[in-house]
């Protein structure tokens, strides 16, 4: 081996980072030691406060190092919306949509062959927020996969009795793409989800 | 923003790293957070550690926390063989060949229109250490690229009078390619190379 064994050390610890191969450590470790060492100590703090700061929301179980997360706290938000996703980066794909309600963040999805049933993921916990708010709709946003659509549907029948609004995103063609590469199940939920052109 | 403020230093933190954009810190950051805590406490002192205790090896000048690197230290390897190259990466890459003189590492490459000429990559130090050195061959193995052909020419150059051998790597047509995909310089290079096969 060619590098000395703090510059291993590095290079080893890099690779955790998901998306980084042996290649790429060499290149971050090589790049921070030559040009930028400030910032590999700055990275470095960032990393161990985070690590051992960052808890979960008590209301909606994102991570956030405070009881509370921004987008609870913020007593501007529409009490009336309930938005539930698969995991705290959904929470800031639904922000920039420019969504203003409340969250609620599972741990994934169900999982029957991994274990993961609904205690696993909140399913409980959501129930229970559900049943201290004051929704007047649940927007399922987990994601558009075979798990992501059962743990929406398992979702929409506890909550039936409720008597709440329970909505799913759409499904339908991306925007910008074009038709011929859309695959036929998106192309057919599309087309069962089309609605009138209002003039 | 949807993120609290200790998760959004890290993702910024993140982004001094080589190919890491926005979407890719924020990726790293939640999967370290969710998924392996130890793992970035880890990273955390990796980085703190050679951040402040990585140097320059004092004979080769590859980054190193020893006052001399592996390479230098290491008694078993030829003294009568030098390799020339641009970066401490390089040596890395030149290892994997089998090669196992000894190194010299440039800062970088001649390149006078951002003002860096030979003292400031380090030619000085080269020609030091060529004269306390015992070397019969000089591999120079520089970038094939417009500025690494000038470096290893000025080096070639000041070295002629020494009347050591001065070799520099050869260009030709990568393995595992075809040739059609080759452009025209690399290709006449290759030609110009050829060499009688053995049988």
């Amino acid at each position: 081996m060619s590098f000395s064994p703090l510059i291993r050390q590095l290079i080893d610890a890099l690779r955790i980072l998901p998306g980084v191969g042996q290649k790429t450590a060499q290149r971050m470790a090589l790049q921070l030691l030559e040009r930028d060492r400030s910032g590999g100590l700055r990275l470095a703090q960032a990393l161990t406060r985070a690590m051992e700061g960052v808890g979960y929301c008590r209301q909606c179980r994102t991570l956030s190092e405070d009881g509370l997360c921004p987008q609870c706290s913020d007593p501007r938000r529409d009490d009336a919306l309930l938005c539930v996703v698969e995991g705290p980066m959904d929470v800031f794909a639904v922000e920039q949509t420019g969504y203003r309600g409340r969250y609620f963040v599972l741990k994934g999805h169900l999982s029957p062959l991994d274990g993961l049933g609904p205690e696993a993921i909140g399913i409980p916990e959501l129930e229970e927020r559900i049943a201290r708010g004051t929704f007047a709709e649940v927007i399922l946003a987990t994601n558009p996969t075979v798990e992501g659509e059962a743990t929406a549907h398992y979702i929409a029948q506890m909550l039936a009795p409720r008597g709440l609004t329970v909505s799913r995103i759409a499904h339908g063609v991306p925007l910008g793409g074009e038709l011929e590469m859309v695959d036929g199940g998106t192309l057919a939920h599309a087309m069962a989800g089309r609605r009138p052109i209002g003039l």
